[in-house]
């Protein structure tokens, strides 16, 4: 899936970006990607920590690396054409109740396509040819790999979880529970600590023009990169240029961290990451005084730009941060 | 997935091919005439009764049209390049126990392609749409289409089923209790009797230079497209030719049904069928005199050729079925 130029040395060839993230904030992310008409060659790096729903069951069930976040990135990459979009909606599809069925049907609430990348890395073997396969039923513009092979869990402590007790610190297991804390997040971390980052993904980011971090879930899809110690080291010694994509508003997990916080954050865990671009939504960052800052001392510059959707919910509209990400992709390397 | 000509009037194209069957047989059917290498233009015609493992859990759990023999049939379709073996390969993938997984998980038993067709049939809300998505899926060297959209089950009246009892009539209910029968099979009947026949199957046979049955276990995969009503009466109005494929031995539903009494048996549920061609091995069937009388009951000649695997098994060989077939099928129309 890698074209013959050498993007991060300057020569001929796609512009090859790396983008980090989990769930619906890569899906966007890459969505975007997708539109900016660039000559692109675009590898997804997605968090596998997921522990609830149709993943957390197949991960429970099977033993299988949780796919569900793997299924967003590829469907977001899926060729534009009558057949790949309908393969596209076939791996979306959630099996609900049906009236002619039972109604404990086992296999209500699974995607069809987390059944199929996890029927493809049981018959292979091997998750990252699984993903190539499904890239390839899916026509996708891009690769998709997990940030590691193996079984890695999120965890955090959290403050303030029970109202009783605002100071305690507890630990929280576990991905979703992490996601939808309702304590104040002060460390999250992976258990085991050390996992193996992939393979490819290493040479991924070592070969990159563009790293992106973001948007996404903070603690529990963008930092877990951070904290994949040969993924990290990759990250600080790629020669790519380094891009966070802010979110839109905090969610459950940074309830009370302030935007400048975010890449604050990402300082904290990865002390060594250099910035180029920080892209945000001005209407999301308020003052932008403390961004700026946070930014700068990351060694970054603040590009606001108007990215959300028109309805005014938080969520990226694609072709307005495709709009933003086009300058910054296209400058001279 | 038709082409401009018309064989069935003796005009240009391919050679218009329908298959009757049910799993493995018409799987061998379909492999064979893929072997052929001649201009075919094919149509595999699928039971769908079957109510045993994988298929009759989606049919009791989801009021799923079972998919299991629909995808036996696109897997021997597969175009022979690797991505498109690999997809087959999926399809036939089959969840078992796993050392890291649940002792009672209950995706195990099940096929990944009988989750993909019963998602996609779910998804566009028409078997026939989703079988032809999933024949691209697969670049299927012809079309799958089931001979009812219908929810159709199979019985038998059955003699003899308890050995204290030889001449009780029972009746057995259900594709998998026929097949498994240790009774002899006296009537094989569909409930409900007059299901609605797949329009595009009915297309199909009208259109047909050659009509294929068998081979199959002959109760539950080859007579059922007989006691589809108005795929009865396309089968004997269509200007095509009939070929007949003999099993090589007797299964449990017909222990005790001779090789000229399989084609007995078509005369009995369908008196109006004349046959062209009987293809038989020599081996199977012994004495060929009876065999020649029952072909020419039907009007058709007998073809003894060596069709079976050379281990001596009861399977066909898709070379040599497709040997036998190829002076049959491009013989003047």
């Amino acid at each position: 899936m890698r074209g013959p130029g050498r993007g991060a040395s300057g020569g001929p060839g796609p512009v090859r970006v790396v983008a980090f993230g989990g769930g619906h904030g890569l899906a966007a992310s890459l969505r975007a990607l997708r539109q900016c008409r660039l000559d692109l060659d675009i590898t997804a790096v997605v968090t596998v920590g997921d522990d609830g729903g149709s993943s957390g069951r197949l991960r429970t069930d099977r033993g299988s690396l949780p796919p569900g976040d793997l299924r967003q990135a590829l469907v977001a990459l899926t060729a534009d054409t009558p057949q790949t979009r309908r393969s596209a909606d076939l791996f979306q599809h959630r099996f609900t109740p049906v009236p002619a069925g039972q109604p404990d049907d086992p296999l209500v609430g699974h995607a069809v396509g987390n059944l199929v990348l996890c029927g493809l890395m049981e018959l292979l073997g091997d998750p990252v040819a699984a993903l190539d396969h499904a890239a390839r039923m899916l026509d996708a513009a891009g690769r998709v790999l997990p940030m590691s092979c193996d079984r890695v869990e999120i965890e955090a402590d959290v403050r303030g979880l029970d109202p009783a007790r605002p100071d305690e610190l507890v630990t929280v297991h576990g991905q979703h529970e992490v996601a939808v804390t309702t304590g104040r997040v002060e460390t999250v971390r992976l258990t085991p600590g050390a996992p193996a980052a992939c393979p490819q993904a290493l040479a991924a980011v070592a070969d990159a023009d563009w790293l992106i971090f973001g948007p996404g879930s903070w603690y529990t899809s963008v930092i877990p990169h951070l904290l994949v110690p040969e993924l990290a080291a990759a990250i600080v010694a790629s020669p790519a240029r380094r891009l966070v994509t802010l979110n839109l508003a905090a969610e459950l997990e940074t309830d009370g961290l302030s935007v400048a916080g975010h890449l604050a954050a990402l300082h904290r865990y990865l002390p060594e990451l250099a910035v180029d671009t920080v892209i945000a939504d001005g209407k999301a960052v308020g003052d932008p005084e403390p961004v700026n800052r946070a930014a700068e001392s990351l060694g970054a510059r603040l590009l606001l730009a108007p990215v959300a959707v028109s309805d005014g919910g938080p969520r990226h509209d694609p072709a307005a941060l495709a709009a933003a990400l086009v300058p910054v992709l296209g400058s001279a390397r």
